[in-house]
Parts: structure tokens; sequence; C-alpha cells
């Protein structure tokens, strides 16, 4: 099996799930709870808290655990803004934000979206002017999940800090993170979304960086749990094993990004053999290297995909979230520039560490065997 | 050890620690995933919610999963109430419904909170001459987590169905799944909260039942996982799990139902040897068997769990949610008319299936021993 598709979901590391289960059976108890059982079970979550703080440098009181991404996203994002206010993102940002933002457009909350250039990356002049006196929340993307694209954070937040003191910054970190060295003190943001399932971890956690003194409405409201912000009994085995895989991440942050880096050099490499083919995600500063964005001209992206999967290579077409939706139209990559065919062509490859130079071979072979007959088949 | 608190949480069956292993190891595929390995995924799911639909006797296209019990009573208040709606509810609910509807209080939204007699159940009057023309929801708890009071929920619906067309109604039954046969079909009802790590299940994974045509404005939007009601990448280990924890659950109900009733009626018996000492939740059909509050007067709850603890044996002192937040006050066990004195020596003692009669005569050995030293220290 090659598995490129990393960036929809990731194999949990075997330390990973041993950690879940190890909680599962040996550390059930409740968190909230007075006795032992529950302080172990709490112990385990201070350590997650610990892991995933250190990872992108904040503190762990910093750190709360969410469902994952989504969770994340929507908790900033309906939490902070209020009727009046406005929002600025991006035409190219996950569901989780852009539909959360749609949501509240409908209950008066004013919304800009940005456009992005061919290489997926906003213009910062269009950002400057955008915000405004009641702008709350500009919340952009750090690595776009389809073509890889990797915003100017730096940029961002010195704008947004010249010009508004009202506006809070949140960075969807989600693709980013374990593939970029993220430190939220440096970089000075106020929120990022995380998620457990895209570095190895388990499907089902995610956490929320909250700068320091910051407030938020909760979404998940009740017992009070995670300091009153997301309320629910804590899903200890999962963050438990978020921690462990933060770890991973953690301690192997230039190997892996070195290893991906090779990967994606090689594959654009052979990718020359092959005729009428786009790299939307190229090979520079300008997009991760996990991300690999190919339109196959004159076939169609998910008869490709299905072709490649009788050679048990997997990828997608494009956002994993909405790759079985009937009538589904991609937002992200018209937005860069391509045409109809292009778009209908366009495979993503997304590495993770865990994967061979060798498969790339494998993998350039195939498409060359399908494409010889596809394209014939449909010209 | 005696767990005497599975009213908090249970400890995770071995198929269902073994079924969240092979997820994250066999089937660690996106379900949105075109491909082979979301596929496969997605057929866990499909499983799981035909597991969860079956022990309620819903259909599964009704069932959508989210990350637990609180999520799921927030997706309901916050999905379906806006400005101006009424919704009423009972000053015992679990914190993530009086919470949530506090919350929707600043909002505009406006609550009448019901009381409860003795036994901890509703006035069935009171509830009549609360429904207004903007009552949107009647939100009650099917079991209550810390006397275990049973409402009488068809006698809710039958009066909710008489005086309103507009009125929805909800039942918390996070407390009720597994230990009362429930039939939404049966009984009518439009929503139901369930969750997974009380039944043996693991923890961070929930469902919410909805009639089917009903709709709810999602809490958590984006990616449109679990028809747009729910977003984020599905927790397909943690989902499986469940689906494990519900097969269980459904097959041996009645085997589970007879062995707890014994074990609370052994314990009912034997508190008789004890002096001072109040059983707030009865055995009658008021009360489920599941939970047994005892206030054990002249000595603070919280010492006596500390001292049951050295016998390993542990309990709790009330809900687990809030067991140790600094200044908590019950609000519970004022409703049914406790003093503070007999509030303060409270103790809940929550049964599963997987404890033993012979548990029940060590507990009460280690209470006559701790009562008799901690009275005296007291008094």
């Amino acid at each position: 099996m090659i598995y490129f598709d990393n960036s929809a979901t990731t194999k949990p590391y075997k330390e990973v799930v041993d950690e879940v289960m190890d909680c599962l059976t040996n550390y059930f108890g409740n968190p909230s709870s007075a006795h032992r059982l529950g302080i172990e079970a709490e112990k385990k979550l201070s350590s997650a808290r610990e892991r995933v703080a250190r990872i992108i440098n904040a503190g762990p009181n910093e750190i709360f655990f969410t469902s994952g991404g989504t969770e994340a996203n929507n908790t900033v994002i309906k939490g902070l803004l209020k009727k009046g206010d406005h929002v600025i993102t991006t035409k190219i940002e996950h569901k989780s934000v852009i539909q959360a933002v749609k949501q509240l457009e409908e209950d008066g909350i004013e919304a800009t979206y940005l456009s992005v250039d061919k290489d997926g990356i906003i213009n910062l002049d269009e950002l400057k002017n955008s915000i405004k006196d009641n702008t709350r929340l500009v919340t952009i993307m750090y690595v776009n999940n389809e073509i890889g694209s990797i915003q100017p954070v730096e940029d961002i937040i010195k704008i947004v800090r010249e010009k508004s003191k009202k506006a809070k910054i949140h960075f969807d970190a989600v693709q980013a993170l374990g593939k970029i060295k993220i430190d939220v003190k440096k970089l000075d943001a106020d929120f990022l979304s995380l998620s457990a399932h895209k570095i190895h971890g388990p499907k089902g956690v995610g956490a929320l960086y909250v700068k320091k003194d910051l407030k938020l409405k909760s979404l998940l409201t009740g017992g009070g749990q995670e300091k009153d912000l997301r309320s629910g009994t804590e899903n200890v085995p999962g963050i438990s094993g978020f921690g462990v895989a933060c770890d991973f991440a953690y301690n192997n942050i230039e190997k892996n990004i070195e290893k991906v880096k090779e990967i994606k050099m090689h594959f654009i490499k052979r990718l020359s053999e092959i005729d009428d083919c786009i790299v939307n995600s190229p090979f520079d500063d300008k997009h991760i290297n996990n991300v690999l964005s190919v339109s196959f001209l004159g076939v169609r992206g998910e008869v490709l995909l299905h072709g490649l999967e009788d050679y048990k290579i997997y990828v997608s077409t494009g956002s994993a979230c909405s790759a079985k939706k009937a009538g589904h139209k991609n937002y992200v990559l018209p937005e860069i520039g391509l045409n109809e065919d292009a778009i209908e062509g366009t495979i993503r490859f997304s590495f993770s560490h865990m994967n061979e130079i060798q498969e790339v071979d494998k993998t350039i072979d195939a498409l060359k065997n399908l494409l010889k007959f596809l394209r014939r088949f449909k010209r």
C-alpha cells in the first residue's frame, strides 16, 4: 500500500495506539472525579497538555483540548464574534472556517474573504485595506490543505497589529503542525487550531491555543472542563494519544521535514516525464512539501484516483471533507487561476515522513500506465 | 478495587478496547475519502450507527455522532432556540443543559426551570402550566445523574403534544441508556442525547437522536459530515467502540438490570445497620437502580470519599463534573429538600453490572469502620 493522502488523515503511530489502549484499560477514571482514578486520569491530561504546548512553544495553560480542528475553528469564530463585528478570512480556508463564517453572516456579522494569487497566497495590501474599525477577527489558515500554500503569518500579524487594537488573529494551523516550526510566543498569535489525526495521532482530538488572558464564549457549555471554555468529560485516551504524537513530531521535526522534502523533490522531478501536467504546488518557500497538487490535463481526477487505487496507491482529488459530496465543486483551485479542465484533472498527493522515495517511483509508473489508457479514453 | 462511580464514567469492555485498537491500526482512513480506505472507515461508521440506533429503536439515519453527551445537549439547545423562544427545563438537569440554557438567556431566550419533589420528579401540572405560545423546547433529563430519579417521560410527551404544536421535546438520556429500555418510536421524542463512556464505551463519543425530518442549526460547522449537522472528521475508533458497547448493552439489558437491582437492594438492606443515614434514591420505580445516593449525617462526604479510597473503594459526592471545583455548591440535593448537614454528608454510589454483591458487603464494612472514627472526629 502506498498512502499519499496524509493531508486527509494519517496512520497513528504504534506508540499512539498503545497509549490510547493503556488509557482505555488502566486510566479509565473521569478526570473530574476527586478520587485516585480521577487524579490519575487528570495527570494524563496534564502531561498531554505540556506535550502539545511544547510543540508550539505555548504555556500548558494556553492549550484547550477539543474534539478536533473543526471544533477549534468553530470555537474561536463563534466564541469571539458578536453581531456588528467584522471578520476577515480568505477564499481558500478549510470549510470549518468558511462555513462557520457564512453561518454567522446570517446573524449579522460582516465578513471579508481575501483572494489569493496563483500560489495561493493572500495579498498583504488587500488585507491591510480590509481592516476596519469593527474588525474583531482575522482568521487565516497557516497552510492550505489542498495546494499547501504557506501564508506569510509574520507579515499578517504585523499588519493587523499596526492597524487595529481590537482585531484578534487566529491561524488554522492544522496542516502546519509538525511540518513547520511554530512558535506562538515569537509569532504573537492570539488563537491557533490544531488537530491530532493529521500528525499520526488519533481522530476525534484537537486543541485550541488561546493566548493567556484572552477569553472566548464557550461553544460546548456545561460542567466547566477546560477552564470553562470546553465542557464535556475529557477524551483522556485520545488526548493522551495526541500528546504522544506531538512528542514524535517535536523530536523529529527536522528529520521529517528533510525526508518529505526529498519525496516532493523527487516526485516533481519525475513528473517531468509525464506530458500535460501542471504542478499547482511547486517546490519553493511558498508551499509546504507535504502537499503536491498536480493537474493532469485530459483526464478526470476521480477516474485517475480510482485507477491508482487498483495499484493500491491512495490519493485524493482535493479536500477529503467534500470528496464524496454529490455536486461538490472545488472552491480552492479556481482561486489560484486553474481552468475547468485543469481542476477536473487535479490530484492531491500528500506526504508524510512515513512515505518512502521508492513509493514515488511506483506511483510515477502507475500514473504513466493509467494516463496512457485514460487520456485515450477521454479524448 | 471496588468501583462504585459508574455514573461518572465506566471501564470500557475489553471488546471495546480491541475495536478501538483495530480501527486505529487497520481502519485509519478518513471516512470522507473516496478511496478504499475511506470506504472501509465509512463502513465502520455505518455499522456503529445501526448498533446505536437499534438500542433506542431509531432509524440509523436518525443518529448523529457527537463528541459526547455535552455536545449532544448543546447541539439541541443552541441549534433549535432563537431569540424570543421559550425553553422549559428543570432545576436538576446536568450542567450541560442548565449552563447552555443560562448562556442563551443572555441572548434573549426565555427559560423556565421546573422544580422537583422529594423524589426528584417534576410536577406535571407545573410543566403543563409552563407551556406558552413561544415555547420551542422542553428539555428534561430522562434519569438524573445524582439521585437517579426517573422522569415520567411518557406523560411529559403527552402533555407537551397536547398543549403545543411548536414545542419540541428533548431528553438527556445519558444516564438512562443501557439501564432502561428506550424506544424513541413508541415514546415519540424529538431529540435524545446519548454518551458512550457511561455504558462501558470510550470517552469522547456520544450521539444525538434527531427524529426524521427535524432540522437543527449546526454547532460544529464545516465539511458537512453527519449530514451537515456535525462537521469534523469522524472519530472512527471511538464511534466504532461506541457501537460495540451498544451491542453489549442491548444484548444484556435484562440481565444487567437484574444484577444491578440485586446490588442496590442488598446495599439498602445492609445500610440499615448504619445509624443516621438517609437514602435519597430509594429502591422504587421512581429511581434507577444504578444510583444510590446516601446522606451520612455528621460527616463530610468528601472526607468519607477519601476514607473509602484507602479501602480502594471509589465513589463520588455528586456529579463528577463539579467535584473538584473550588466553592462548588451542589444544586440538585437542595431541590429534593435536603438540609445543609445532609447535603454535606452525601455520597453517590453508582453501580454497573460489572459490580458484585460481595463488593457491597466490603463497602458496608468499610463505611462502618470509617464512620465510627469520622463521626467522633466531627462531633
